[in-house]
């Protein structure tokens, strides 16, 4: 069997790719440029959610933006993962990796929430934004995940939609196992995932939680997890069991131009 | 219900607990002394795998040792996770994560497998046992993993066992998804993953590894994951369906001392 094709350069454009080229502004022509070293001619492909990825070529460089001409669609629009993740603020560099594996997994929205043993307290949005936005176009998704603004637990889950389902990973032990309570139901609008901080929840937070009809307390097994690969177990067992892990890597519908 | 109780410091110690006292080196007592700031009285918890997890104290410091009294035993000896993984070196910061989590997960074995496209051909052992050392502390671990000698492919795969199931981690998605071939069979010694590098294997060895009767080529849905997403979220998934992800933090006999 053949391996997997691959474009070389995939790149999200948020705007409409009906249209015969898109101009891309000076972050994305200087990266096409002069990191990945690309001319006139060259093919890459270009994606969005509603529009599917389509083949295309660097037309032309300019000073400071790249015209790119668009062929023909390579894979159709469809819906794709819809899992959040709520997580308490870690460390820098395990922030990062935490975004960038979760995008490759499949979260559709992070929301960063403020708990009380939570010890970061400044987040950047821009480069969490940028690191899934890169993690997205080489993992082979059409959509990027949205990042919200940090905001406070209990300001999280107000107006929380009840059809969806709040996994508390739950580092106490109290949780039933992840593999039965996946098993056991399928909530109408899927999954969100709660991770504490490298701290834990607190005692009181942990009692409102349960309290709360849409909130299922879940296990992870015995070892005590860092909060990030907490993360990345638990959305990948719900991929596996309730998500898109049935999927395999979406074909193309026809070679590149 | 009261937040977890974890001792602060948790070392892995090789000889045996049942004496009173024993000797760490120089690294470790400087660890504790100038990395920690202990002093002599302060608690801390030693354990391996045949005497379990020992209540201590630090008894005094010397020129490039630290002597601990071993106190109660905290957590009797008790099986762990058997669950190998076989990775294709990657480079050093993701490998690095990688083994961190991967120790996390409750991989016993770690095997560097040298394939066709793997990039990286050298690889610091010594490095990364440390690195699985410490989050083998960390994590509530008895055992610390064993990591093998990177090796060809091949010989990697002579004399497997033949009553151990190796899931192949099969980007070109000619595998089942991972969750209904976890659901269907429960080999009798376990399993071992095994991870391509970031080219990809190449046709042949694909072609190869799929005649071999221990071998079971799995999906992991669709997107393209990064090796180290990979080997994470199968080890993740492997452990929540057939592996001691139904298990809790495990107790402790008695308090600390």
């Amino acid at each position: 069997m053949a391996e997997i094709e691959r474009p070389r350069t995939r790149l999200y454009v948020a705007t409409s790719l009906a249209v015969a080229s898109v101009r891309l502004g000076a972050e994305r022509a200087h990266y096409l440029r002069h990191v990945l070293r690309l001319s006139a001619g060259d093919p890459l492909a270009l994606f969005n959610a509603e529009d599917g990825e389509h083949a295309a070529r660097i037309a032309s460089f300019g000073k400071g933006w790249c015209e790119v001409a668009i062929g023909a669609r390579r894979r159709a629009p469809a819906p794709e993962s819809d899992l959040w993740l709520l997580f308490a603020p870690i460390k820098r560099t395990r922030l990062d990796d935490m975004i960038e594996k979760a995008t490759e997994l499949g979260v559709s929205v992070f929301t960063p929430v403020f708990t009380q043993h939570t010890a970061m307290t400044r987040i950047n949005l821009e480069r969490l934004g940028a690191i899934a936005l890169e993690a997205a176009e080489q993992c082979e998704r059409l959509t990027v995940p949205e990042i919200r603004p940090p905001r406070s637990l209990a300001e999280a889950l107000t107006n929380w939609p009840a059809a969806r389902r709040l996994l508390l990973c739950d580092e106490t032990g109290s949780g039933e196992p992840i593999g039965e309570s996946l098993s056991r139901e399928k909530p109408q609008d899927g999954y969100g995932i709660l991770i504490g901080p490298e701290g834990g929840f607190a005692a009181a937070e942990l009692d409102g939680l349960r309290k709360l009809p849409f909130v299922t307390p879940v296990g992870l097994g015995p070892r005590v997890l860092r909060a990030e690969t907490a993360a990345l177990a638990a959305l990948s067992v719900v991929q596996a069991l309730a998500g898109d892990g049935h999927k395999s890597t979406p074909g193309r519908d026809q070679q590149s131009t």
